[in-house]
């Protein structure tokens, strides 16, 4: 029942934004009761919340490349193909609709970050370990400035970043982070 | 009239989010008419798109310091303001919500980064003009860098900036210049 649920909230924040959510259509759809699904979920934004939870379960490992540059192509690559794919991009978009207007899927929305994050942070510690980056390096910073221009740019102007864009986002993030801005 | 409406339509995505924008809450707020409100904006987002315009057009001029980094700093703190301050911040997010559900909105939102980005970009051209960052730097997307993961931080985490992550958001935009990521 949940992965019903799930999916056809998943379907209906891809085709139309967070908006447009209404709990019976999704029961409708789900095939699935709408008693159900309000004593299971709540508010409208119950299933968002939950959407991100089985998001970060499922979230993939982290490239392992053996340069803090290569790692971070790699992250950017990611975050990249995420915002590009058709269903993954407009679902982002509406989570982070959904977050600035329910505070339940706002810290579903903080969680699914820190779990993405902290799986990426590792790329950057092991890369102050080598000496590759300064001591005092703050990993979890530097992963998260090379999603943030690709992120703003998707919200900001509508334009999905392409493979430069990526490049760019790690490349700044690693040249910032060389330059000793992200410690202490 | 359309300043009394957009006071209103300004209120009510500050307390309640987009998600609780109504046109005819908006104009019993405003006191004019409900037809007068839907002839003018039609649509729900009607109201947002032209706060952003409204924004646009009230938008500051940039500061000079001198130097790109003191420029890039005075941006930073900004954008760190802004988003700080009940208010603008809520705003923020709201139009963020709203620019996802809604194409008219999303163009305003595009039009009103322009705006704002156009009115900074000059304090990068200078400093390539006087040889302080590499020539062929792309200015608005160092402007973007900066403002980029301040917002991201907004959006993603709920903590609001404070005057040390906008510091950081300066020295990282202007360090990746520096180190040539932002040229061709």
């Amino acid at each position: 029942m949940r992965a019903a649920v799930l999916r056809v909230a998943g379907d209906v924040l891809t085709e139309q934004g967070f908006a447009h959510l209404d709990l019976a259509d999704i029961a409708r759809r789900a095939e699935v009761g709408k008693t159900t699904v309000h004593r299971r979920w709540g508010p409208v934004a119950g299933p968002v919340a939950d959407l991100l939870a089985d998001m970060a379960e499922q979230s993939l490992p982290r490239e392992e490349t053996g340069s803090a540059l290569g790692d971070l192509r790699a992250n950017a690559a990611l975050v990249r193909r995420t915002l590009a794919d058709p269903r993954q991009g407009a679902l982002f978009c509406a989570v982070i609709a959904a977050a600035t207007c329910d505070e339940r899927t706002a810290q579903a929305l903080q969680r699914f970050y820190e779990v993405r994050v902290a799986e990426w942070a590792p790329c950057v510690e092991e890369a102050v370990a080598r000496g590759e980056l300064p001591k005092g390096t703050d990993a979890e910073t530097v992963v998260r400035a090379v999603s943030a221009p690709l992120h703003h740019q998707l919200l900001t102007t509508g334009v999905v970043p392409d493979a430069p864009d990526a490049e760019r986002a790690a490349r700044a993030a690693h040249a910032a982070a060389a330059a000793g801005v992200y410690t202490g």
